[in-house]
């Protein structure tokens, strides 16, 4: 039959990311393409462990039998004092939500405030699913330019006002795809201005535990006086992706309407995961985890950043990013990283993202971003130099 | 600050039966309001055991790590083997779909084909998250009328032609709310008249499992020559409601859309829960585990059923169910079971679901939904005789 799709729909394809994960999961392929925690850094005795202990408690049948869409009623308690670390104070759970991971959130928020043609601020390069999730709420982007250290204050605010936008999107601590962090000057800032305008700030925070230089910077939401910060955060880094487990911090009318809006979809988050986070959290778990882990990140990351050094052309600039995932590299303006480099990349058995899929303008093609968490030290110097040779042969040319 | 709600979450309020859940989550009150498997039901040794199985097997990496929207591919498997029960067969994995629980496939199948005031069919009563969703894609609901053995055809074909929907949501399996199965005979003149006027068939399964008399019928999704039928299960009722796992069966450009609206919201399915299903099919658990709690369901129907004879009015006329989870109960129109007597139930420690939250008109305010799946022989007894002695009270003078 002939498919009469909606509008949303209809010309949707899925995200560049996700779909270049199907590509690359070949084993033969050295991968700076995902997003994925180190796969030896996934705790998996920690989480058989408690997960024994919980379904031998009398918690048992809790877990299995439907719980409520606001959350796990410990996890919203031990996630309450999680978000302190980053300077978040909530007056009750009704400012908390238990959510399937932290991507949800930023569909729940969309969920709340978009109508088709709202405009959404979104840092340029933005994280390649928001512009995905914002096609399924037929929303209009608008890109905001960044610096180096972050979003740029003052077009942030001129476009605050010539676009009137619903909702600002950031990733403020070692961002997908830059790896940058606003500083805490910038974060009261930005905080101030989208009060000031009625805009929605929704913070994403999914990498912030994993620094490697320097010390925790507060969240945005904590200077958050006006309610109108949505702050989300996630486990998929630091405990595990699969479990699909986060938390979405918000003035309670909006989290109300964040539950109502996630009521209708996946009814309540997988309790188990939420019970096996509130474990990782309560027993210090995910402390000693993070401990054992944060250095064999910091390794990759100074091993890919030694390595580009040798390998990669002088033309390049790339950012340092003391803490999360990601290094985001910057070619020449008439380069074009995105299609035959890329092919030949693929080739030669070394995968990236391009650049272009995390702006909403067709721009970035100069640019790719390489992930440093999930290969091996000796894959990521094996991939640096095949990568940084294919690029000096394709790119020194044109600098 | 005040909030710019998006239209579709401006006036929406939560469904009916998940707020009910909050109000009689007392320990003091018999409830027959929820939709819950028993709880000794739920098979805790049985998770627990294959969770130590797949945790220290060579694939428990994999588990925590991220997955594929699509799905984890050996539950993709089992789960075209399961649908085969119901006489579904599949080509290959691109017809299938993990999903977050039967809900979500609901939300997806609507968020792939809903636009604002689009209209979708329903039988009237129907599942009450349904008109719940249907306002978060502003779609405008109709209700279609239900006959002894379900949805009218007569009603539904002059719905389709005077409405022109582009969907048809059917319970066609002990419906909630009703317990009502549809015959074979209509189930194929279902398929053949939404394939004729080229309307997508929602068909949600989530009872077919839980049968007390008779044997199996085949889903409409098995007559589905069209491509029209979006066929939807789920494990909630029969392994773990608290895991949120189900399955999508659909042409393979419909799982396409499905999929790309999913990846837009929880990313994937919770691997774990994928996996443990797909242990409990490969390995006979779930069949084990129904033909024990199967007599444990059907005794509570029965005991409901005959104390429903002693104590209900006579004016009262209700469903007998072959399976599933719910009794309707139809009061003649004057009767308004869902004010007054709602509340005085309350107080007297007894929960019902009152009728009009399944109704898209304010109907159905002289019906009521019973459970009798979660509560003790023992409670029902008590419960029915409380609910009719109050029903008797209220209602026989008006008779």
């Amino acid at each position: 039959m002939e498919y009469k799709f909606s509008d949303r729909c209809k010309n949707l394809e899925g995200n560049a990311i996700r779909e270049i994960f199907k590509l690359i999961s070949r084993p033969d392929i050295i991968s700076f393409a995902g997003g994925m925690p180190a796969s030896l850094a996934l705790p998996k005795d920690d989480v058989l462990k408690i997960i024994d202990d919980l379904l031998t408690s009398d918690r048992a049948i809790a877990l299995l039998q439907y719980g409520a869409t606001e959350g796990y009623a410990p996890y919203l308690e031990a996630g309450r004092e999680y978000v302190k670390r980053v300077g978040i104070n909530t007056s009750d759970s009704s400012e908390i939500l238990a959510i399937s991971g932290g991507q949800q959130g930023i569909d729940l928020t969309f969920k709340a405030f978009i109508n088709k043609g709202d405009v959404v601020l979104v840092e340029a390069p933005t994280y390649v699913a928001v512009p995905h999730i914002a096609k399924t709420y037929e929303a209009k982007l608008v890109g905001v330019a960044s610096y180096e250290d972050g979003i740029n204050l003052r077009d942030l605010e001129n476009k605050i006002i010539t676009e009137n936008p619903k909702l600002l999107y950031l990733v403020p601590t070692f961002s997908n795809p830059t790896g940058k962090t606003l500083p805490v000057e910038k974060r009261k800032e930005i905080a101030r201005i989208t009060a000031k305008h009625n805009v929605i700030l929704l913070e994403d925070n999914p990498y912030g535990e994993l620094r490697y230089d320097g010390q925790t910077i507060p969240a945005i939401k904590s200077y958050d006086e006006a309610g109108n910060v949505v702050y989300l955060t996630s486990f998929s880094k630091t405990i595990s992706p699969g479990m699909r487990v986060g938390l979405a911090v918000a003035s309670a009318p909006v989290i109300r309407k964040l539950t109502i809006g996630k009521q209708a979809t996946d009814v309540h988050t997988v309790t188990l995961s939420q019970a096996v986070a509130t474990e990782f959290l309560k027993r210090g778990i995910l402390d000693e985890s993070l401990k054992r882990n944060i250095p064999v990140y910091k390794e990759k990351r100074d091993a890919m950043l030694k390595a580009m050094d040798k390998y990669f052309p002088k033309s390049a600039k790339w950012t340092h990013p003391s803490g999360g995932l990601f290094i985001w590299v910057t070619f020449p303006s008439n380069v074009d990283v995105s299609t035959d480099i890329f092919r030949e990349a693929i080739a030669r058995k070394v995968a990236y993202v391009s650049g272009d899929s995390s702006f909403v303008d067709g721009s970035g093609k100069n640019c790719l971003r390489l992930n440093f968490s999930n290969a091996t030290v000796d894959d990521i110097n094996k991939g640096i130099k095949i990568l940084g040779e294919l690029l000096k042969e394709r790119v020194e040319g044109k600098c």
